[in-house]
C-alpha cells in the first residue's frame, strides 16, 4: 500500500495523526502528560506468568478524590471488574483507577469478581481510601483468575512510583496489541483559569487475540458538577468510541472513564461547559482515531457518511452496516471501488430506503446520483481515491437532514493472521 | 490445516459431502439430474466480452408449464431479476427459468428492468408462451447494463440445445467463484408413485468480488398444489439456506425457486405431503452444505447450535452473531479454542441472558458448564476438536426448550486474498 508521504503516523511523539474530517491533528507528546490532582505509576506484575518485565499494572490515584463519570459495554457477558466499576461509580468521589493488561478477569464467575474485590480493598487500606472509592479495569485473556498473590505484592512498588509525570508508563502498562500508545490532551479555556483534559486509550482489534478490550481514561482538573460531567460523558462517547468499528465485535471489558480531580478552574457558566465538553469531545475524537488507525493490520482509515436521512439512527444503521460489511472491508484492503457491494450493505441494512434516492460517492468521485450512475463515471478515479491512507465514503439517503458518520479500517490478510494467531 | 483423510470433499461425481448434522451424505452424480416434464440448456453469450466460451447462460424449461414458489432477498436494493420474478410469482404457471451469470442487472435501475424484460419477451414469443410466464435470474456484477443484443442472439441456440439431461450444463452456466457445481437428488414415496427432486445451487460468498448472490432452483415432477409448495419451500429456506453464513452479507440478487412439472405422481394425502416436503428439505439440506463447504477461502464447516432457549428467536439470534464473528471464525481458522470470544459473541446479540445459565462446548469437549469453567477442562483437547474439517459448537442457554443451529465457515486470509482482489 506504499503510500509514504501520507502513511499514518505511528510515533508518538509530538508527531501528527488522521483526524476524523481528514484533517491531520497535531499531538500531543507525552511529556506533556501531566493533570493537575492526579498521580499516576506502572509496574511489571508478571501476570502473564512469563517473566519478560512487561509493565502490565497500572495505578492513577485523584489525590483528593475525583468525580467520576462512566460509560461501559453493553456485552451482557460484562466482565467482573466492570460490573464492580458500574456499581461503583456514583454520586461517591474516586480515590484510584487500577488496572492491569493481560488478563481481563472476563468469565470467571464469583470468584473472578471477589478477586478484584480484594485487590481493590488491598490497594483502599494502603491508601486510606473507601474501598468504594477504587476502580478496577482489566484487559487481556478471557476466562482465566488473576494472579491476585503476584498483583497483591505488586501493590506497594505501585504506591511507591506515583507521579506527576507516571502517566506514561501507565499509558504503557494497558496496551495489549496495540502497536502505539494512545494519548491525547486539550485545553478549555473557562471564565477563571484554563483547564486541562488529558486522555488515554487502548484498543485495536475489540478483542484481540491474546487480549480484549478498549479501555480509555479521560482525566481533568477542572472542577465539575457530576452530572454535567456525566451528560458530557455520554454525548462523547456516542460522537466518538461508538462510531469506530475495527470488526464488529464488542468486548465484555469496554469502559471508557472520565474523571475531575477539582484541582484546576471551575465550570461555572454555560460557556464553560462548552468549552470543557469541546476539550472532552476532542480528546474522545483523537483516542478513537488512534484506535482505527492502530487497527489490528489495518492500513486505511475511511469514514462512511451517511445524510440525508428521516432518523439519525437509520442514518447510523447504515453507516455501520456499510462500515462492518466483510466485502466492502476487503474491497477497501484491495482498493477496489466495486461500489455494488456498498450498495449492497445499503440494502440489508434494515432501513427502509428507496433505491432510486440513493446518491454514492468515494472521495470526491460521484458514482450514484439518485439511484443512476452519474454519466462519466471513471472507475480509474475511484481506483485513484481508495488508494489513498484515508477518505470518506459519501451516502445521501434523500432530502431529509439527518446524518451520521462511522469511521472503520479496511480488512487485511494480517487482519486474520493476528487473530488466527495461536494464542502464545 | 492439512487432514487429507476427512478434507472436505469438492468433487461431484457420487462422492461424499459434509452434511449438516456431522454425517457424510451421498452425493448424486450429475448424470441422474433429470425430472419429467422438464428440459434444459446453456450457452456461451459471452456476457463478460472475454470470449472465453465461457457457459454464462441457462435455461429451464417446464414443457406443459409448472407451478411455482419463491423465496427472495429482503434486501432493499433487490435487483431487477428478482423485482420481475416476486411479480410473477403467483397463481400462473410457469414456462421457463432464464438465467445468466456475469452480470447481476443489479443497480440498474429502469433501463435494467427493461432489459430484462425485453429477453423475457424474447424467449416467451420463441417458446410461444405467455410472457409473464418467464422468469429472470442474473448473477454477477453489479452496476452494469446487461448486453442484451449478445444475450438476445443466444437464445435460439439455447432453445435448440434443450434436452431432458441438460441440467448439467445448465449447472455449470450459473457458477461464479464456485469451485464446484452444487445439485443434489432426491425421491419421495407417494401414494401413487415415486417423485423426484432436483435442486441446483450456486453460491460461495454471498457477494462473490466479481459477482453476486445465491440462487438455487428445486424441481420436482409431483403433482402439488401451489398453495402446499409456497408453504413447504418458506419452512425449507428457513431451515436450510437462512441457517448458513459465509459472511454475512446478503446479495441483491439471492432467489430461491421450487417448480412443480406435474408429470409425475399427485401428491394427495398429507402422508405424501410430508414425504416430498422431506425430499424438498434434503435437497436444500444438501445444498446449504455444499455451499457453506464452497465458502470462499473456507477449510471448515461448523455448527453452531443453541439450544435451552425460550424463543426460537433468541437462539437464532445468538447462532447467528457467534457464526458472524469475525474474531469467532479467525479463531477457527486458527484452531485455536479462544472461547472467550464465543462467550463476548454470546453477550454481544442483544438476547437477555444470565451468563450463569451459560454452557458451552465445542465438539465433546465441555469448556463452560452453567456459567463457570468445566473442572479438569484441557484446553489440548478442544484444540484437537478444532483441527477437524468440521464440528459442532453447542451453547446452551438454560433449562427451556427452543433451538437453533447456523452452519458458518472458518475466515481464512484465502477469503480476505478473493475479496480484496482487483476484479478482473
Amino acid at each position: 500500500m506504499g503510500n509514504d508521504s501520507d502513511d499514518i503516523t505511528k510515533h508518538w511523539d509530538g508527531t501528527l495523526i488522521p483526524g476524523r474530517d481528514g484533517l491531520m491533528m497535531e499531538f500531543s507528546p507525552m511529556t506533556k502528560l501531566i493533570v493537575d490532582g492526579f498521580k499516576a505509576s506502572a509496574v511489571s506484575a508478571d501476570i502473564r506468568g512469563k517473566g519478560d518485565g512487561r509493565l502490565d499494572m497500572g495505578l492513577i490515584v485523584a489525590k483528593r478524590g475525583a468525580d467520576a463519570a462512566g460509560v461501559f459495554t453493553t456485552n451482557t457477558m460484562a466482565a467482573a471488574p466492570v460490573r464492580i466499576c458500574r456499581d461503583r461509580i456514583g454520586d461517591e468521589k474516586v480515590a484510584a483507577i487500577l488496572v492491569n493488561s493481560g488478563n481481563a478477569n472476563s468469565m470467571t464467575g464469583q470468584a473472578g469478581e471477589q478477586d478484584a474485590l480484594h485487590l481493590c480493598s488491598a490497594l483502599a487500606d494502603r491508601l486510606m481510601a473507601q474501598e468504594t472509592a477504587v476502580l478496577p479495569c482489566s484487559t487481556g485473556v478471557i476466562g482465566e483468575r488473576l494472579p491476585v498473590e503476584r498483583m497483591e505484592e505488586a501493590l506497594d512498588s505501585l504506591i511507591a512510583g506515583l507521579s506527576e509525570g507516571g502517566l506514561e508508563n501507565f499509558t504503557r502498562s494497558i496496551m495489549t496489541t496495540d502497536t502505539v500508545p494512545k494519548t491525547s490532551k486539550s485545553e478549555a479555556k473557562l471564565e477563571l483559569g484554563t483547564a486541562t483534559v488529558v486522555g488515554i486509550a487502548k484498543g485495536s482489534g475489540m478483542i484481540a487475540p491474546n487480549m480484549a478490550t478498549m479501555l480509555a481514561f479521560i482525566l481533568t482538573d477542572a472542577v465539575v458538577d457530576v452530572e454535567w460531567l456525566r451528560n458530557i460523558l455520554n454525548d462523547c462517547v456516542k460522537d466518538t468510541f461508538n462510531t469506530i468499528s475495527v470488526d464488529g465485535d464488542m468486548s465484555t471489558n469496554d469502559t471508557v472513564l472520565l474523571l475531575a480531580s477539582g484541582s484546576g478552574p471551575p465550570v461555572r457558566t454555560w460557556q464553560d461547559n462548552g468549552a470543557i465538553s469541546e476539550a472532552i469531545h476532542q480528546v474522545c475524537r483523537e483516542l478513537a482515531a488512534m484506535i482505527i488507525g492502530d487497527g489490528e493490520g489495518a492500513r486505511k482509515v475511511v469514514n462512511v457518511k451517511v445524510s440525508g436521512a428521516w432518523e439519525v439512527e437509520d442514518a447510523r444503521k447504515i453507516a455501520r452496516t456499510v462500515a462492518d460489511s466483510l466485502l466492502v472491508k476487503t474491497a477497501m484492503a484491495g482498493e477496489d471501488p466495486n461500489w455494488g457491494r456498498i450498495a449492497a450493505a445499503i440494502g440489508r441494512s434494515g432501513v427502509e430506503i428507496n433505491p432510486e434516492d440513493i446518491s454514492l460517492q468515494i472521495g470526491e468521485v460521484k458514482i450514484l446520483e439518485k439511484g443512476e450512475i452519474v454519466e462519466g463515471y471513471d472507475e480509474k478515479r475511484a481506483t485513484d481515491v481508495m488508494k489513498r491512507q484515508q477518505y470518506d465514503i459519501r451516502i445521501t439517503m434523500g432530502d431529509d437532514d439527518c446524518e451520521a458518520t462511522v469511521t472503520t479500517c479496511d480488512l487485511t490478510e494480517e487482519y486474520v493472521r493476528i487473530n488466527a494467531g495461536y494464542r502464545s
